[in-house]
């Protein structure tokens, strides 16, 4: 969650101490409707004085937050390019189908598909239609941009929005075995005219704020719902 | 680790219980010299049957061992392509001078340096001279080949060797505050004429013997010795 201040004021958490000093994930926890809800963020590079971003603090937070809190369900939730090819428009929100990365090509036998990955999402469709949001495949890499091989690789992968995250979170979700979904706003335009960093920086500040308005709507309809419900 | 069996019975290492079950990694431990070793392995992926491979295993396991753990050093063990523009040859051993990342490129003020990552190794001068070892910077994706983009990155990263593990093993190993380097041993020539897969296939069992055997060496030199005397 990138800018999680208003989220984790709206659920009233309360910041837990880490168990893992040396990370700079951020996790907090609270009762919101008789659940237990937990918030972990991917905190700060230390060095770089930027938001920790890409698959490596995404998988690491969710390894820390799954083992110590061991929850029924795992979102992802973040900002994403959006594909208008796949009907995506700027402030759209997306449920996953899938998370495949995009960037883990591995052209040996075997390694193929366990570079793509494909972790499948729990099934959404009364979420997705109650909220009036969109679903489809969400493909991961670790770069911003996208150069003519990711271009064909996420298409490959069938890509309704490309994020930094999804696939990583969705991979340590699967191995845990516990029940995931991605949550993105888009704030860019993938397969558009302008360039991807210029539209996503402005419309990062909205998406955010979108952002911060859906998550707690999606905790209100997943909380007291089994799973097979969603 | 790769196919680490032949070490782990050269040192003599018991298999520990996994504090995380879910988890793919298998972590061992024993005594040697005085010393408390410890060899983490990624493990299998259980549904594609393949190795783990690329940053996202690497840093859960080095994650995990150094929070088992809390060791005074570590080493990030593999193989690699190599430079032969930087006197890279199959079957070379390099030591890590600084692992840096080549295909997380996120062009926003300050997420540049953070997505190259550029994490420094401790200095091995005695153990690179002793072992006959080479050294140089180690560049890090998550794909087995390289596109022009690729290229481009990891020539700004002045890399004399590519693998898919050792910046983000660094990343943990630097949040922790823990001494590291990587050890690589070379299948495959980066910038030579014949397709990475082909040579890499060719050559990853005799590069695997060859780490199998230069391991226990460097574990004998640096343990008993300062980090500053290595």
């Amino acid at each position: 969650v990138h800018g999680a201040r208003p989220l984790l004021d709206a659920l009233q958490l309360t910041k837990l101490s880490s168990t893992v000093p040396f990370a700079a994930f951020e996790i907090y926890q609270g009762d919101y409707k008789g659940k237990t809800v937990t918030v972990v963020t991917n905190g700060k590079d230390a060095r770089f004085n930027v938001d920790n971003v890409g698959t490596t603090p995404g998988a690491l937070s969710a390894f820390y937050a799954i083992h110590e809190t061991q929850p029924d369900l795992v979102i992802n939730a973040g900002t994403a390019g959006g594909f208008k090819s796949k009907g995506a428009a700027i402030g759209d929100a997306f449920i996953s189908t899938v998370c495949a990365h995009h960037d883990r090509r591995i052209p040996i036998p075997g390694f193929v598909p366990y570079g793509k990955g494909t972790h499948p999402s729990v099934p959404t469709k009364n979420l997705v239609e109650l909220l009036s949001f969109k679903s489809g495949v969400v493909t991961t890499g670790n770069s911003l941009d996208h150069t003519e091989m990711d271009d064909i690789l996420m298409a490959e992968n069938d890509a309704s929005v490309k994020d930094m995250e999804a696939a990583a979170v969705a991979y340590v979700a699967e191995l845990a075995n516990v029940p995931f979904f991605a949550l993105k706003v888009v704030t860019d335009i993938v397969d558009g005219d302008r360039p991807t960093t210029e539209e996503f920086l402005e419309n990062l500040g909205t998406a955010a704020k979108s952002l911060q308005d859906k998550i707690p709507k999606v905790i209100d309809f997943v909380t007291g719902r089994l799973i097979s419900e969603l």
